[in-house]
């Protein structure tokens, strides 16, 4: 072995530093970094991750034969560097012993506390410490600990008891005692014993009292620990490399716990949830680290600043707060001190706000952990931006420490935090449509509509939605669907208002007869109050006040340097003028989807829509459709006024017919009364027009090509309203997009439609407008044979959504009922239909772009499915050379961030 | 032009020759054969289809100046070989004008009779024949032809009527009579002179009266017709190159209809519907070719055994038959004598049995054309197995001459011929499952259950079909559905049990409550007779009687000869032991696809099944599971014990549940009283079930996730059948087939799950059996990773069905709604479920092949969907490199046929 295998840390001497994160994992590359900062850490040694893969080859023999040496070595330095020795019962040096790999990742060996302590060594122990009850507690903690991690004594089944949590609970009851806290010396000699007793009995090999022996079986466990299944399947499902491994640290344990001068306590360097730059965190006197985090004591905070705010909110009085609960910096102000220049060095050290965990033994601050603070979104923004001002860290980098779905939190409004902390949780569902939102139950959207007239808010709760319910959502401040997934009809609409929704909440069950919705045993009726918190997906019970985020000059700032560096172009989906300026304002620079099929749902519309549809033939629906092309040019109009100069792309009916129609027995006979037809063919035509996969049918062009006058009176609409507003001084620039295509055929069909309709316009009024015709490219088909298409087609749009359903072959409405038990099991390691998968729908994706431009260089290539505002995928779409993306108008600031970063990205080699 | 462009074909001189089709097209190259081998040919030319690339790209001007010295030549040629001169007033030279490729296409130019003909010419032509109407008829259709075909004279839109027949009518009206033959030379004389002045008056420029003018003017519309439209739009969807060009042929006229020595007519050399080796052969006295074809009289027999056949048919006396129609074997002896010579001249050369058109003007017989003749499937046998046993035709050729699709007809029951003549035709829908049946109107499968027990024929009339209407299908004659393709339930579950079936039929109406069918105002009620055509997809009125075809001697030799030669190996799809045997007497090498759903309609199983579906937890469904468990082991057992010592690929549980479910609120009810369950419950778990898009929905192995116990269930049966019959002496090769893979961790789990119960099956058994897990690739996710599936899985199986489904993304129960328009507007040139788009779907199996190779390079491919019995896809698949197909037992000839074919054409150089 040439290569060192263990590097020490400790005020005397350390090998490692932060950039070794290779060998000596996250942690121990840390650890090492504050050694050579000068700030006080327990010394100890890290053994290199290299020696991981020589384990998984020639297993624990031949490391120990390797690395003996050297751990000798940097034991014998810890007990320098600590003045204890190892091994030694009259004055033991207990250690830790941890994981730690390149990345953070769960299923690894837990940590090992207390190691190095026998029966022999305990008075030695409690003499140092003068706490003899303190030496037993330490002891038994280690014997369960070890027991359970590192010699594998597991309860038999997942239904089974934990056996060393048994022995407690019965010496408990025999005491007739509640709380650990309770037992005596005497309980935790037996529980030891007892411990031990289990582990002979249940592994058929000794409890090892030798402290070697403990550190070598604990050092091997990491190790093997490193190909358990568990880990096995996180790094699968992480594409992280078997080859990294993992490394073992081994550091000088310090007790927290040891009596009113020590404690334990994390501090964090900026606000993590306002971002603003002020110093705070929490401690607990006599406590360790893992009480902090179990959150049955409530801490202390360390500044008076930060002490004075608690008790204000509190409403605790200052001379209670001082009494009761004061800060570190009133209880120990030297302590307070030492902290503050710690995190003043880490911070300006790592160029990051850090969150620090330390101990203090008997009036010593030790320093165990530094790592980047998590924050919320607003804090990104604001730490980022802040940061670059205060010259830390460049633009580039400011830039890539927001992470850009965070900044939906910014864009939509919130729970308030306190109100939120008491509010009783129905059930979950996905999160479909970010925000927060409260308000009274209604069932039907008829009645939303009303209710909201009556400026009442309501929440629209359905089995599922159908285009049919448009304008109860947009009536509703937010939605709830028992049925659906993430790209479920609700969840697109509601993205697209930027309204919140949740869908595919299996467990609500709704009784719209009875109008209550009823989860488990509870029932809640028309009218009750509940909250839904459309981010994370949760279901409150009642009335939640919430507060709309406000837009930063932060923000502004951020989003204006996103702006120099992105490539790709951001557009958005927008069917109103409303929603157009909407996306503007988010900095859109043109609409890359225009559905118009949500247009025919309104007031009218809807009749003379199903009397083209219900028409017996030809020159009926010519009747209907004259009817329907006034309306669709104002839509046009007004869409093309907003977007002034910039590109609209409008897609071409694409839903299956009978998605207009009325589809049970009342509203036909309804609709039979209206149009005076018969109810009898009515149900026939709708019958007729019923599909068994409606999704996969007679949708999208193949309606233009069955029925070309609907796709001329939309071409109609369409080039008569560019000239109509280019006659007011508007600039307007048409795309039309064929959907649905899957031959060069198809297109060419629609595609001569559109442009003699065209020339027919121009020719009538003596006036053109420039535009193209596209293909929406959302069968895989399409994308097989995007080269035909591409010699036709002046520009393709990835429709993402469809393209994932075809190639994976579910159905967005459908998938609801196994995709979350997919995630959980690992089938896929992301929603596909949230983040693209990039190796199935993504190699698609890279066909027909490789295929469009190989016939046509100059093709102009956009994305326009819900993947437009996802930034995982924004960064594929950048790197195979797509030009836009478009995505709903509330998503526009995440997908510019993200394109910049993709960018970025592109160009930085770290 | 150093290219020879005219060659000329005549007793005295032919250049051409029959293999040199490439420059003459097809009828040019056996004109100039038939010249060469001396039977009596219209001396003529033909110029070469090279110059018709010329003429695209350079002009009527250069391809003139270029070959009018040949053409010249030529015409000098045919003038000296006839005895005529062109041009030549007083007895003029008539000639046709006929376009003419390598492939036969419809779209080009319409043949040009009698042109060189004119006013001045009139007389002439009339003095030769001694007959003046002869010559003016002859002229007036002339012109109609050459103004038509040539100058373009069209209707101005199709709903107007033909101009020259708006002339004809008028003028008939004016005399006041009914057929052309009544019409008296002034008639024909003032037809002509109005035609001209039709002409002159429409297109502006004269009729051309010059026989040069009209000789260069019709060559140069030949020429002009490669690119017309229609023809472009055949070319694209036959692949023919726009290159190949077309040839003009020019030959000398003779005419048919001078009077009783003349006549024409249509000799085959062999029977085409038997195949038997019997000269014969039909012809009208005293009239043309289009006569003999227009079927306005009705000919008479060639031969006299022919000419008794016929009367004995038609029940005529022989002395009737003598009289009345005697044949030309009584009537011309010499002529007969010489068509005997030419067709064994013609037959013996060509190798294969021609059909040969002849016209006999005024007792001299002359040859117009010969090609190979069209004939039944049954004939195609015979004619290839006694050609070979003749020594005609060596082995390779015999197999090639079958047309492997057209083996369905001796497979299936046919109509009697004589009994279709009268029949009504109602309807026409998709030809789903071949076959011929006859039977009364049912509209329930149950009652359609009952009626077949009762011994009446029944037709299953549905609007569509559903797994639960499996015994009503299975008792039926006939399935006739409204909605649906021809890879519709009803039309796989029909074409498996090789039953016939027509899918949708869009054009009728079903109302279940009145029990009656309707097309446009006719109703048929419950017990109604009708007929169905599944070959054809043609639905007849009444009960017309059908008769089986037997599978011949030759039949059964050609099979052996496949059997040589093929390479790609021919499983069936069977879900029962009867299927089973059937396929394996078809020669069947195993089963591909044993679908284990249809198992659970079956008697009592059904129940146990929806009681496995509707339990509340893991147990109850455990507990319905175990019972179903003997079941499914007794079927496995059936298979493998008919397959003994073949494999048996059973793939696992694949539809959604709900399909298990019964929809409407009767069953419900029914179904809540049968199970002790509230009608309430069983309400809820239907519309819990209930999917949008089934298709894409909880299906195929997303099952077997979420409920892994059903997988266990299966495997458990599959592999106890297995030891069971084992025991017995049979050899059971198991391949156990996952459904709808769509990520290597979905295959995984599943056959970890399937693996496990072989072990423990194995185990407590002290006993084992060979068994493989592999993958369904149906999703074109799997296709596109299916190097990660093949890392796992032993075996792929394409699931070409709705791996076109999807790749599509349309579902082929909907299909039906757009396919046939789809086709006909050559939106797709063949119906992609019947023929594996290779472009497509055929990309992404290649793309299977070639990734699951790579990582596994014994893997066992085969292909499971309908496209297995499909011979253009047997073909691909050969290509490609799969190892087997599987299709419905009645298509293994086929496939077996198919499968030697393409190994012949992959090793044999034409």
């Amino acid at each position: 072995m040439s290569k060192k295998a263990v590097y020490v840390f400790g005020p005397a001497r350390t090998d490692g530093a932060a950039n070794m994160k290779n060998s000596l994992g996250g942690k121990g590359a840390n650890l090492a970094e504050m050694c050579r900062l000068g700030i006080p850490v327990p010394p100890g040694l890290t053994i290199s991750a290299e020696i991981c893969a020589i384990y998984a080859r020639h297993g624990a023999n031949v490391v120990r034969k390797l690395i003996e040496e050297e751990v000798l070595a940097g034991i014998a330095f810890i007990e320098n560097e600590f003045g204890k020795k190892f091994g030694n019962a009259a004055d033991p040096l207990l250690v830790s012993v941890r994981s730690g790999s390149r990345v953070s990742m769960p299923g690894m060996m837990d940590t090992i506390l207390n190691l190095g302590l026998n029966e022999e060594a305990i008075p030695g122990l409690a003499a140092a410490f003068g706490n003899e009850r303190f030496a037993w507690d330490s002891y038994r903690r280690f014997i369960q600990m070890y027991g359970d991690v590192v010699m594998g004594l597991k309860p038999a089944s997942k239904e089974d008891p934990d056996p060393f949590e048994e022995i407690i609970d019965r010496i408990k009851t025999e005491k007739g005692v509640r709380l650990d806290t309770q037992l005596d010396l005497g309980d935790l000699r037996r529980m030891a014993s007892e411990f031990k007793a289990l582990i002979a009995g249940r592994l058929d090999r000794a409890f090892p009292d030798d402290p070697w022996e403990q550190l070598w079986g604990a050092i091997m466990g990491v190790f093997e620990s490193w190909n358990n299944e568990r880990a096995k399947l996180y790094r699968k499902m992480h594409h992280i490399p078997d080859a990294w491994g993992t490394a073992v640290s081994v550091q000088s344990m310090v007790f927290g716990n040891l009596g009113g001068k020590s404690g334990s306590g994390v501090a964090v360097t900026r606000d993590t949830v306002s971002g603003e730059d002020i110093f705070n965190g929490e401690f607990l006197l006599d406590a360790q680290g893992e009480d902090v985090v179990a959150g049955i004591r409530t801490p202390q905070q360390i500044t008076l600043e930060g002490s004075r705010r608690w008790a204000r909110l509190a409403q605790v009085s200052e001379e209670d707060r001082r009494a009761q609960r004061p800060s570190m910096e009133e209880l120990m102000p030297e302590i307070h001190r030492q902290l503050l220049e710690t995190e003043t060095i880490l911070e300006n050290h790592y160029r990051d706000m850090q969150n620090i965990e330390f101990t203090i033994q008997e009036g010593r601050l030790w320093i165990l952990q530094t790592h980047s603070a998590k924050r919320t979104g607003a804090a990104m923004v604001r730490v980022a931006m802040e940061m670059l001002e205060q010259g830390m860290i460049d633009e580039k980098t400011a830039m890539l420490r927001v992470t850009p779905d965070r900044l939906d939190e910014l864009l939509h409004p919130v729970f308030d935090h306190a109100a939120l902390a008491n509010a009783r949780v129905i059930t979950r569902g996905l999160p479909a449509s970010p925000g927060a939102s409260t308000g009274q139950i209604v069932f039907f959207p008829d009645e939303a509509e009303q209710w909201a007239r009556s400026e009442f808010d309501v929440i629209l709760v359905r089995r599922e939605t159908s285009p049919e319910d448009l304008r109860g959502i947009a009536a509703a401040r937010g939605i709830l669907t028992a049925h659906g997934g993430m790209t479920s009809h609700a969840a697109v609409m509601a993205r697209g208002m930027g309204k919140c929704c949740i869908s595919g909440a299996g467990t609500i069950h709704i009784d719209p007869k009875a109008r209550t919705m009823s989860v488990g045993d509870r029932v809640y009726k028309e009218g009750d109050w509940i909250s839904l918190d459309g981010s994370s997906g949760l279901v409150y019970e009642g009335k939640i006040s919430t507060r709309n985020a406000d837009l930063s000059p932060d923000f502004d700032k951020l989003m204006g340097i996103a702006e120099r560096y992105k490539k790709l172009a951001v557009r958005a989906n927008a069917d109103t003028p409303e929603d157009a300026r909407m996306a503007r304002n988010f900095g859109a620079v043109g609409i890359g989807l225009c559905r118009t099929e949500h247009m025919f749902f309104e007031g009218d519309r809807i009749k003379a829509m199903r009397e083209m549809i219900l028409a017996k033939d030809e020159t009926g629906r010519h009747r209907a459709l004259a009817r329907l092309l006034p309306m669709q040019r104002d839509d046009f109009e007004g869409i093309f006024t907003a977007m002034d100069g910039l590109p609209v792309t409008i897609c071409l009916l694409d839903p299956p017919l009978h998605e207009f129609l009325p589809q049970d027995d009342v509203s036909q006979r309804e609709m039979a009364i209206e149009m005076s037809l018969s109810y009898e063919d009515i149900k026939r035509r709708v019958d007729e027009l019923h599909e068994a996969n409606p999704m996969m049918g007679h949708r999208g062009c193949r309606l233009g090509i069955t029925y070309p006058e609907i796709t001329e009176m939309q071409a109609r609409a369409i080039f008569e309203a560019a000239i109509n507003v280019k006659a007011c001084g508007i600039v307007p620039k048409v795309e039309i997009m064929v959907p649905m295509v899957g031959t060069v055929r198809e297109f060419d069909s629609q595609a001569r439609v559109i442009r003699g309709v065209a020339e027919l316009v121009f020719a009538r009024h003596g006036s053109t407008v420039d535009y193209m015709v596209g293909a929406m490219i959302e069968t895989p088909r399409s994308a097989l044979v995007a080269d035909n298409i591409g010699r036709q087609a002046e520009f393709f749009s990835f429709g993402t959504n469809d393209l994932t359903q075809m190639t994976f072959g579910f159905s967005r409405d459908d998938v609801g009922k196994f995709l979350l038990p997919y995630l959980k099991a690992g089938m896929y390691t992301q929603d596909p239909f949230q983040s693209i998968d990039q190796e199935s729908v993504g190699q698609l994706i890279r066909m027909g772009v490789e295929k469009g431009r190989s016939v046509r260089p100059d093709i102009r290539l956009g994305v326009c499915g819900e993947h437009g505002g996802d930034p995982a995928s924004i960064e594929f779409f950048h790197r195979v050379g797509i030009d836009y993306v478009s995505c709903s108008p509330f998503r526009v600031p995440i997908a510019r961030l993200a394109a910049a970063q993709a960018a970025v990205a592109d160009t930085v080699v770290e």
